[in-house]
């Protein structure tokens, strides 16, 4: 008798560093930099960092706030750590003992900065072009003294819409980008893009390119067929299976009514695993039964811990077998969009459960 | 200069007290167990297991796995840690080394139970009454023998619609739960309710009530006024506050534009801390000023690390000024609503971010 209960989330390490150097590539002369924040993307930052340290010499990486840099610092002890929210009194004593690099977004922050500076370190200055978010405008640009621009070592933008070809904001951004670079800072290098804005061509890809979704198999060019491996497989038990009869009822609030003689399996994996709520009768779950991938529904509402699904033409399924969830043939991507929301968010909150089975696949 | 940068998640654990303590009174004579799977909705279980059994003699916790049954073990060293999602070989040595209770909600689980017993534990039996998702159909409980009836020290089934007064389902999940216990356990314990059961009155209270959801302040009774004390206090810092200019977009695919001069602030949290991105356009947050409360709305779309407000109307609002996300003014539920989804997947996301600065206040 086999029975299994915990879910199973594969990271494909092999995949990752295949990516990052098909990025890499990409990216021809530029820098290819590791965006490793929110534990990154929750497949964990440490693990993630040091594979990439290790297996594809990158000596450089983004994390959000100073505690993410502060996690990986033992494992990549000389690359450089850039850290995206910058620095405060609430961070400063991190950036001073392991010497990570602030990437400094407006006045004010500029102005700590220099009441704090750190020996031997040389912030990134963030500059806006057109997302309106972080960023130093133009007029505060205008502003800075002749000292104040050479505290810098990098001067960084990102792109709103890399991720549509044509979109007019990415020349509009790019023009931006290199006439206030010209304007302000003509000796220090450039980072304008993440990895959508790799596949836009050269001129986006200056000296530094931050690569994030793409390394983690996203298609951050979904104008084309994904050129990125899989990294994520995504796995959970089935816990029983039922049938059910006409007019029976599934799940919280009753939204599901069987309207013919259903199969049903519940499945141990929900909301909490990070399988968005916003898939209730809507996502679809895939078995591996009598040597060929069936497709069932999901029916009624996901909830905490368990999922449940319409397995009436999935043949032979039977207790203890696996469910997928994410795999090559359906990605991050397709779940992110049968859940109404981008594959970003799914997978920021897919790896973040402590209660997964985790296994990382490394040659 | 004051200058911030991280999320700070506050969890009052005087008012989680309250609202057990609250619950356990509305119980009568129900025994009052502790729901704290999922990591206490996010919220750590070990010290949310830990305060309930030191301020509150909580000896009854309900886990989703083996594993958050370990984590907690050594806070609650004699109190019963029942396993929801059951028992299975990738999890039967936690349960024997821990002696936690399996629930048992299948044949196929049960013939593992019979050929795994562990000394001395009694599991508990997961019936199906009308939710169709885990638990032994009538038709199973029909072929159990004498002696299988008797391996069970407590029975158990889960409401589908005890947060709507007078949905049909829970008179009927009602009658199925007593007749099924007194026709096959009548000489043990019966658990059928949640949070939400309780608020249903004595006839569903039976011999022990699982607290979950209300104790972490969500309102399972919606229907009327919430009475429950507001555990999570969710603040992040202003990054920037800058001017937009009629006709720039912001954000993400340029998803808002500005038809009028605004103001607008950057704050530092987004959906990799679990701020869901469904609140694009459409969510609220909240600053304290010149001594009033003011709110805004988020613009454009929320993004992995910050989310952008229109603080046009926030008057004297400065860089390193806190928002507030969540609060008593602003509960789980009004985030919930807003987002498209409830309370409960919210609570479950916001916690599991490490990044955040925690901060738990106890008597």
């Amino acid at each position: 008798m086999s029975i299994l209960t915990r879910p199973i989330l594969e990271i494909n390490l092999n995949h990752l560093v295949d990516n990052y150097k098909q990025l890499q590539q990409l990216a021809n002369k530029s820098t290819a930099a590791a965006v490793v924040k929110d534990d990154a993307y929750g497949l964990n930052a440490e693990i993630v960092a040091r594979t990439l340290y290790e297996k594809a010499q990158c000596r450089n990486f983004f994390v959000a706030h100073a505690v993410e840099g502060e996690k990986i610092k033992k494992f990549v002890p000389d690359a450089s750590i850039y850290v995206l929210q910058g620095i405060g009194q609430d961070s400063l004593e991190i950036f001073q003992r392991l010497k990570l690099i602030p990437v400094i977004s407006s006045p004010e922050m500029l102005e700590y900065w220099k009441e704090n500076r750190i020996d031997g370190i040389k912030p990134v200055i963030h500059i806006e072009t057109g997302l309106n978010r972080l960023g130093f405008r133009e007029k505060e640009l205008k502003n800075l003294s002749e000292s104040e621009r050479k505290e810098f070592g990098l001067v960084m933008s990102h792109l709103a819409c890399g991720d549509e070809k044509d979109h007019f904001m990415n020349k509009h951004q790019l023009d931006n980008f290199c006439r206030l670079k010209e304007e302000f800072f003509p000796k220090i290098p450039g980072s304008l893009s993440a990895s959508d804005g790799v596949f836009l061509g050269i001129a986006f890809q200056q000296d530094i390119v931050r690569l994030g979704a793409a390394m983690y198999g996203i298609n951050t060019a979904p104008y084309r067929e994904n050129q990125m491996k899989n990294v994520v497989y995504l796995k959970a038990p089935v816990l029983q299976v039922e049938d059910l009869s006409v007019g029976e009822f599934v799940g919280y609030s009753a939204t599901y009514r069987a309207n013919s003689p259903r199969k049903i399996a519940i499945i141990s994996i929900g909301y909490g695993d990070g399988i968005p709520r916003s898939l209730s009768n809507v996502g679809k779950v895939f078995f591996k039964t009598l040597g060929k991938l069936s497709e069932a529904r999901i029916i009624g509402r996901v909830s905490m811990d368990n999922i449940i699904c319409d397995v009436t033409n999935v043949d032979a399924l039977k207790v203890g077998d696996l469910a997928y969830l994410i795999d090559d043939f359906y990605t991050l991507d397709d779940m992110g969009r049968d859940a109404g929301t981008i594959s970003y968010e799914i997978l920021s909150r897919i790896g973040k459960n402590t209660r997964y089975l985790r296994k990382y696949i490394e040659a």
